[in-house]
């Protein structure tokens, strides 16, 4: 009988509590304990589980009530070529996933993105934000703490930047709603995604809050920030990264690697990607860069749940003279190449891919490029489905004339 | 020099290009020769990518140009008590994530979940979608069109039918704008997510609309389905499973275990969750239910991308006479426990925890289950944040008091 | 002294209440009573308000504490031609505003429609809904009221149309969050807008729900009807009448008419109306098709705060080869021939110019062509507009040329 | 026959143009001309459209095409008693409406509102928008835009105010959106609502961008404003005015004067108000705010369309302590009481009734207040409606116990 046995004997007999093993074993010890009393109380084996590559001490920041690792396939589209305010040069893009096709059509779309001199990327906008919710009395009261705030921004910017060597504070705005305020701030993070240090910097400027004015603290997230929901004060006034990557493509190009016209891709964008979107109540205009933005995410160790965020991006087509021009605007994509998941082994590797793995310099280069690169991948995958539809329809419209 | 050296090598010299390795080696030594590519041409080791513990061969449907695996921690949360449509009995919900106390803060929920007796959750609402956009002259044109859908519902269906033999269609809705009309298709997939399965079908029934009217089809996805974007049509009619997970928890259970009271947390949910939701034009109404989706998604094999619609939820939270009761509402939940990800060895394993792997009996209800299970890890989530910040705020003005 | 004085005293005095004054007054007086306590408690001399051309008895039913009547000016758009389901010929559209330049705008618009052939419109979707929220204690009870609306349609439908001798229930969807039901009830309220009739109907159905199931009713309307609230179920689902008019004008038109090109305005409309919106978080892809709405609203005697889902409008431009295609989508325009203010003296004439006062034949057909004219007229502002916008651009365009 | 009849016929004969009546007539004369062809056209007779009580020349700044009046009647609610940033005192607050019941639900609302102490309201943000849109060639291009419009704020200042004596610059916010630039502008506009004084300043800006840049204007509203379309970008960041009311009322009046209990009504809010517009995905989280303001909108001599905006509002209420707390927040009210429609006789008187007529002083008072008392009225609605809910509820409840 192992060590894990037993503990998983103890767990059963009440005698350890499930997420208290750690205090008694190694972790990896503790993991085992926790597969064997899973595979006693279910039909489960778990021996993929238990076969990973990382160390689970070290993955303590990362997860509790551990039992192993989860493997997603990693795939890796490009090289793409791209023009950025912080990438430069040829990348490839890891991408993990289980969808079928995805990064065969990624690939592609890196392909002729490629072929066409590459993409241009920039970083349009930066902030990460925390908009804490405070009870008051009512308006008159709601007033006295806005008028406040207005007033003391130094002293927020103090406390705030007091728990944080690298954020600073950019920006504080005040939402009234009846008896409850609403303070958004927002925070350069540099090359951290930036959620916890937006967070401890944010419940210090609350407190001070708390006690200059009748204001009491509800939540220190109060949905204004917005994290994890799908919500236009992120799609107009962005989160993280607001990023846009754009190409041209010669008419030619496009003939020849899309084996359609630019016309017929931005039909196909008007009518799905804008009008459809727009039917549908949407906050999302584009085809599937959730679908990119998720398999980056995975790859590089960002947040998953961000995902939601990561979608509120529009997609544009022109059928310009004689070239092609399409453009993804991500308005709140949430990346950093510190902290998170980035330090597990496999996010780094991929990250080390990239050339972006920790700080950058100047600092919030290096997020800034990941930004730009992911921004470019969502591009060559609007680019490639677009072209799917465009030239199926072209074809099913051939085969008309040919009857 | 081993094989995988030499493949890198022909891929450097231009005579084999990336992704069609697989057509001259066998899969991992095609996936060792991109790795060995990508670490000459840029900084990075890929040892732990390289040390996947899944059949190379078999992942071929999930993912292209393949390099490894990216491994994501995975812990356990539960046991929570589900009494359920589908779900029945006691399970440990499998998670995998990078961000720490997320497992810690949903088995915390769970457990006083388990110790109230335990969550109800129903699936509402069945059925996936997709919605194919054609072009017509003008309006007239377009009501001929929606006429003629109208008159041929069994037509269409027979069509749809043709090409599964799980899938059955239970609805077409037809949207005009201008001269697009947007077909929504909804059907049931059982124990499948069902987006392929909806896809083929309706390219079937879509062919039979190109024969019969004067519609000419652009897109099979016109974005009203909607997939991977935030939706409200989606938050609103459902996509997949709406599901809602509820639990009643007496006072005394809340102060002892939650540390606060049902009235806080109520107010907590309200101005947060509701009111704060609501002032950021929002279609997510929680706290952090994309945290518990995405890590179980992430855990089962299900499509990362959809996390963005499994984050349509409401929670509600009412401090009724001496209990607390609490929900979440998922209304467009995408899950299967058979295809895409669901093959895939720690995928399988985890869904073999819950004891959900594979078609359920009758067919459908392993998804079911699987969606209420994940809606009730979601409730779990919410309460435990929900409480935390309560108890913060609550001890708080006891400090004021004690002042 | 004149009676009316003397009431007025009596108000200053606390023996009559202002609300009171038609129980001892004929509605006249009661209203000059009025005016003169205002004037004497204000600086206001109220003598246009006063100068009303309405029988101030028979406006019973249309206002209460009345003081005398609102002026707003009068236009004519038009003669503009509409080959509708309903509306057939050449009709001038009563438009009442304050705001200068959109009579003009609207007979520009419709004079280029003219010249072209003519608009054609279609009702594509009819349905005034209702949708009451109901109390239970769980989802486990809300399965069970859900299902028993499924199976007792026609019960529901007995009790609803047995309030209305014209009203027919079409639909009842039920949504579920947490512990409360939505019931919508969709009905055909032929030429009535039908907000009345769809409450009373819907009143007796919530009674069959509270005596047959656990559900108690909170509020005959749960806020997803949508009425006179921005919500994408209206943009979505449609309320009221979905309505698309559209028109084909040729480039030698476009050119003469609107001195601009299709290109021009179909890039006006790409960036202004679609990704402008998008960006906006934006239900309504259009130029200014309330002002219409409004405007035709006031002149007519419909519900001038449904004016806010009347603005859930997609307006589209495709420069096809040598011509321009427009149109424009209202998915949720409420109105009525017959009830509410359409029985107001000016507002009957104007629906006799249009030749749609009162009850159609068949019935419902004069609500349809109603609805069918104004979305033409939304068509005409929306292509005055975006010429406007395209010409100014060319013409600026002309001048840097010029340079 | 009269000279109007003279020039109905040269209209039927082609000699004139229907819009260039005043040209040739007197306003009367072309106003009478234009119904004697209408009615001579249609079966319509236009006595009471033609029974207008304002001076049709002055009335040339309003409307084209006159044909004479819409009457619509108009009631008073009041008094009530604000205590506000501007506003101060009781005031009868003047609606005109077709709606039956509105004026007497407001009207009871308001005598709870001054029973109670009297509401309080604040404006807590203040800003007219207007946000043209550039284009660019792409991302690369539009960082320089955006990045001079960040180094020349003062000159776009010096610029906008150049038109205007009043107006004042106080924000520009940029948004990339592919190849589309959009530059939110934020004026005070004082008294005025302040659209043409916006778009004016702004037509200027944008002039000096596209000689300092390489953006090229394509419309001057770029719908980011955005103007009567409905927007979260309004509800979330505001336009006009934002401007809450709210209101204590102690337990016993509440169960007196509308007959429930504070937590019925809170029950009733949430369920509807919060819980029921969060599924309806809406921007509107209130019960019937819309009605309030269009009632006053027109009675005030507002402009109807930016109703649309009017009704984003969130009406919260809680059941505190012995005491009922409830506000309206409506985040993008739009008035003025000056310019557009104020000057017309009947809206001129309506707002000498709340002492209003004109421009303020300090200069922007006047628009403030009658925010604030338009807010307060609306709050009297919900408070209406929702008590009325409540207490149906309530005794139905009753009935149940009596049973």
């Amino acid at each position: 009988m192992t060590d894990a046995d037993e503990f998983a004997e103890q767990i059963r007999a009440g005698d350890v509590r499930l997420h208290e093993l750690e205090d008694h074993a190694d972790h990896d010890t503790a993991t085992a304990a926790r597969r064997i009393l899973l595979e006693s109380e279910t039909d489960a084996t778990l021996d993929a589980v238990g076969d990973y590559a990382f160390d689970a001490e070290r993955a303590e920041n990362n997860v509790e009530n551990m039992v192993g690792g989860a493997q997603i396939p990693m795939g890796v589209a490009g090289p793409v070529n791209v023009s950025g305010g912080s990438a430069e040069g040829d990348y490839y893009l890891p991408l993990a996933t289980t969808e079928g096709a995805l990064v065969a059509s990624v690939n592609r779309g890196c392909s002729v993105i490629t072929s066409a001199g590459g993409a241009d990327a920039r970083v349009t906008k930066t902030g990460m934000t925390r908009a804490p919710v405070f009870r008051v009395q009512g308006v008159a009261e709601a007033e006295e703490v806005v008028n406040w705030v207005a007033d003391n921004r130094d002293r927020l910017a103090d406390a705030a930047e007091s728990t944080t060597s690298h954020g600073e504070l950019l920006d504080v705005t005040p939402y009234v709603v009846g008896a409850s305020v609403f303070l958004r701030f927002v925070y350069d993070t540099k090359d951290a995604m930036g959620m916890n240090m937006a967070t401890i910097a944010t419940r210090e400027a609350a407190s001070l809050v708390e006690e200059e004015t009748p204001a009491s603290l509800v939540a220190l997230s109060g949905n204004l920030c917005t994290d994890k929901k799908p919500a236009a004060i992120n799609a107009v006034e962005g989160r993280g990264r607001s990023v846009t990557a754009d190409i041209r493509i010669s008419r030619e190009t496009v003939e020849e690697r899309l084996h359609t016209t630019p016309k017929a891709i931005e039909e196909a964008n008007i009518r799905k990607n804008l009008v459809g979107s727009a039917k549908a109540g949407s906050l999302g205009f584009n085809a599937h860069a959730a679908n990119v933005v998720a398999a980056a995410f995975l790859a590089t160790g960002q947040d998953a749940a961000q995902v939601v965020e990561g979608s509120n991006a529009i997609t544009t087509v022109e059928a310009r003279e004689n070239e092609l021009y399409a453009s993804v605007s991500l308005a709140s994509l949430e990346v950093g190449t510190v902290g998170g998941g980035t330090k597990l082994p496999t996010q780094s590797e991929a990250l080390d891919v990239l050339g972006l793995r920790g700080g950058g310099d100047p600092a919030g280069s290096n997020a800034d490029a990941l930004a730009e690169i992911i921004a470019v991948g969502a591009l060559a995958g609007e680019l490639s489905l677009l072209a799917a539809l465009a030239s199926r329809h072209l074809s099913s419209a051939h085969e008309e004339l040919g009857r």
